[in-house]
């Protein structure tokens, strides 16, 4: 069989290249490292595919084969893209909001000592805006009788029309303040804009920022300056790198204290209002050591999946939901179809309260 | 909140004017029967244009408003266009893929005893695709340790590329039934055209529908015309209504043992190759009776979130989830970054049966 | 032939249904809009899913047939259609942004006599942001020189990363100043927050508001009691409803001066940054009165399609382009990949110049 | 500036690693299909997963980063695939859609000499769907009076429901024909499935694969196997390469007339039914040789948008368009409110003549 000796020849052959290669590929991988880092400077995009189209075209004309210049292509585009992924995670290693170790969690511990990130789940709730103190305050009896700690207090609402219903104001965070206070809730906020920052302080416990303002510099700056604990909604377009630096934008300027949002993503369906991406909880806690919490009502924008959806919360891994909770939201000022009833609400904690054993403090976001 | 009263009432004159249409639309549609079935003695054809466009003009012409003439043009065509289908349409008119009562809920047996839809949690696994004898038994082993009973059976891969590996073929089928028959497993195998229908049926124990052919009429109906169980795959861009319809074409051939498989759909973020629509499995249950399945493998296209989507996916109602296992996912012909291998299989199967004391039969597909 | 005579009067029986059901509809939308209107107060969604769930229920309830409860469901659910789009076209038919007749026409004048909205066709052109007085002066050079009015001027740039260039600020706005009076052209920069306002008004003639702040409420409302013309950045993601609803914000403050700006949404194509949504030019058109440009450099986000895209532009009945224009794109500080060098610039100006002769002034708007 | 320089430098470190890569992977692809070779000789399996995996082992160990482990797997992975993949696919390894030079232009010639893909711009129109002679002739008659050659033909219509209106079949055809003969018209219908194939080409002179289709690889073969042109629909949610590949999947059988045709991709909007994703066709026309159409119905979904649309086709490069005519779309079986009326369709052409003369042969795609 001199056959299998050659063919052992030929394998020690492959064996040594095999090495040259592994050495190339990780010396490539340094010098493009180092380009990213120069790049880096004047931008977060790393990724040039003029440049790659250059490099594969120089390859293209002096490649004699046996290798065709597709396959080449083809092999090259996967050395590129490792590479662009090795530079971006090393961009990512510094970012404040990013994983540094699979134990890292942040856990936000309010002035009650009510935390957000430990191994409890969270419920945060409430009306979609207040609307009355009468409204209000029948939310808050039935949060206090289910043992909820932090309730939604929305006074100014982002609306689609200049002409719809913008919130109460400031007379409806003094309503939710003296509720609160009653019912020994936490209140977070949505804030709109900085110039409402200070007002907003006196009465609430967390600030929230809405999905419409996750891109923007100068109220996460703003928030990121303050030392309430913020809860950000991530858009319904946004990617999870952009929310992941979005959060950045807060902490780079000292505020830790930040809560990501999962809240569905806009696609092409009609039967619910956003698709809830829930691959995104897993895909946060792995990226980040932030609290993630998922919203239920905006996701789906149909009250008559809450059970399921509160249940999907729980197993995915999230440190928390928040769903909208009204007296009589068929008669609410906004967002009716999602907001559900005191009965719905009841029902909801008891299947959350069904999926709680199965839930222990885990850290399978440290690999895999 | 006067307001709300003067809608009451409104609503009330609607709900009136709906009956007065109901019982005008059903008068109209008997007597359009009736000309039907005068016509019929004279022509073929009881589509009659010219008389359409005759009626269509008339109205516009007494036509007042607010409607445009546009507007009712297209709610009078849709009337002719029910009318005119009334005979044909009548006899299978109510879609069967529809659920008629909160309770029904279609149990698939398969010839073992082994039910999909009752209230077990079935799990539907195996390698992307048959390799070899070796590789398939590795897998099978470990799945029938696992207590698992149907296997994935990928003799014909549909890639992107015509010069991709394409499958084994029927060869590949032979050795996944040997493999089968001596761990006593249930096969699942993608059928790509009708043509492969009946080599496919000796060997395997039940079909499945890829992607990319879910709204391929000739093939759904032919596998309609079967007594096979049909795992129907949701097409990345599918509406949810869409995909209801693609099952239809099924059933309506006479096959009603369809299970619907959601498999994430295609969406902007580049962290997961589609994005798990967990809402679609409670809308699906609402409005079907057939069980539905999650596929936790293409649609994350990344196995380190195996375990908590295996998790989101019993939360979520489901009545299975389908993952891809393969010995060795690194040397893997397809779809290599998404398999388990055999550990993490067991470490999701362990993730699974934590959960499954929380499942119970549930009946909330039955309203809200 | 006796059943000649009794398809006739058949066919009598039909046309006089007809008429009834006409006449039902039309009150039914009477009635609906009615609804529409009080429910406006409080939310600019008109669309009720639950309520037309429950109207279907009680259909179904009563319906003996002949029609199925399908076919009914099938034409109800046209009805509710035909109804929502009558109430969304009377709620919109009060807005501000909204085309009240067919000539009208928005046109927006500058002080040097340069307008936008009439029978030219403007470009708007200029470097991603200021980088240097050499860099700007040597674009402005060049827009100069080619008949060019209207000129980017961006000094604070809204950026993924917090670490990434956030540009000149006001250092950049003076820079831009000197040089524009040197070259007799106009600016126009974007404003990233109300606190900016009285700053920027000294330096620009025309105010940018950029995609991510598309619905941001207080920018919009800020920019509204201004005197000066805006260029507002549809959303990404943004409907185009809610894009005209954005230029309501600015217009119901009393600025009536808005330029619409598509730019491309974001898909789950990878060849390009985003898809060009050359549709919404005649959409827009056809329902507001605003002039409309089109963003060439951002919808792409690569510049050898930019010629094409110019032209697409001129054909697709815009009222101007916008492109970034870079001395040396490869080392500009951002947006790299898409900014155009000087002589790509002169190449794609000679493109557009050869569309203009098919251009004239249409009303194709106004109707169908 | 002088990390630009220290950026120059690293890219030459990297292009010189390039070409090391480049030397080395096609030496070992060399002594691999050495060894391939001698291997065949005692088995038909050159795959041999244990021996891959022994590699990776190894290269496992000695790995010192900056790639990890799970990186460097990936890049073997896709060496060893290209180099098993080597022999076979070296034949036809060139993609035979790719365009390789600038010049390169598939020009399509029909049996009367009517050209796709020469300087000319070629409308292909018709009805949704045959109906019945006289509503095909009617529209045949227009065509030909507006100098149109190539007629849709449409018999078998791919529907959502299957209790649609699925087409006249065979007899539909044979209507097509006998009205095509008398004007001087060619013929293009869907075939949905390969069994078809021979009944069909009898009667019409070009295939159309629609965009449900468009990712069958048994159809695409089939068609493939014939000597008919075939146009190409893009499905409303496939990637550009995912297009091109599937023409790749006819072409790679021997037929290399095919002709692109983009129609819209599904998005988030709802005033539209797709997207038209124009920046689709200079894309396609840089990557590709083949003719690219537009079709300006199924993309809209509306017809007044029509005339902008058609100009904005003209304008992007295309080689032509696709409308659909119908002599009263309002009684249309199918695709009412996006079929042109006849005088609606001359407009069209009046529109798209006045676009002509700025259309010149042209080489853009060549690059940048």
């Amino acid at each position: 069989m001199p056959d299998k000796n050659r063919i052992a020849e030929l394998r020690e052959e492959i064996d040594d290249i095999n090495l040259k290669l592994l050495e190339l590929l990780n010396r490539r991988a340094t010098v493009a490292s180092e380009i990213g880092k120069l790049q880096i400077q004047y931008s977060s995009q790393i990724y040039d595919p003029v440049r790659e189209s250059a490099m594969l075209t120089e390859l293209q004309m002096v490649n004699e084969g046996p290798f065709s210049n597709e396959t080449l292509n083809a092999l090259f585009k996967e050395i590129f893209k490792a590479t662009l992924a090795l530079e971006e995670k090393e961009a990512r290693a510094n970012l404040v909001v990013q994983r540094k170790t699979p134990d890292q969690q942040t856990i936000i511990e309010m002035a009650d000592g009510t935390q957000i990130g430990n191994s409890d789940f969270q419920i945060i709730a409430g009306p979609c805006a207040i609307e009355s103190y009468e409204q209000y305050e029948e939310v808050a009896a039935a949060l206090a009788d289910e043992g909820i700690k932090i309730m939604r207090a929305m006074a100014f609402k982002p609306r689609t029309s200049p002409y719809d219903f913008q919130g109460l104001g400031e007379p409806g965070l003094k309503i939710a303040r003296q509720v609160a206070n009653k019912y020994g809730l936490l209140l977070v906020s949505e804030i709109m804009d900085a110039s409402q920052l200070h007002m907003m302080t006196d009465y609430v416990d967390m600030l929230w920022i809405g999905a419409r303002n996750m891109q923007n510099p100068h109220l996460l700056r703003a928030v990121g300056k303050t030392n309430k604990p913020v809860i950000l909604k991530r858009h319904f377009a946004a990617k999870l790198q952009e929310f992941l630096y979005a959060a950045e934008y807060i902490m780079s300027e000292g505020n830790h204290q930040v809560i990501l949002m999962e809240r569905g993503i806009r696609s092409f369906d009609t039967w619910t209002r956003n698709t809830l991406d829930i691959s995104a909880v897993p895909l946060l806690k792995k990226e980040s050591h932030l609290p993630v919490i998922v919203d239920i009502s905006h996701s789906a924008g149909r009250r008559d999946i809450a059970n399921p959806l509160a249940r999907v919360a729980v197993a995915s891994g999230a440190d928390g939901l928040m769903v909208e909770v009204h007296p009589n939201p068929d008669v609410a000022m906004s967002d009716a179809k999602q907001q559900l009833n005191i009965a719905q609400f009841k029902s909801m904690m008891a299947e959350v309260r069904k999926m709680l054993p199965t839930r222990a403090v885990k850290k399978e976001h440290a690999g895999d």
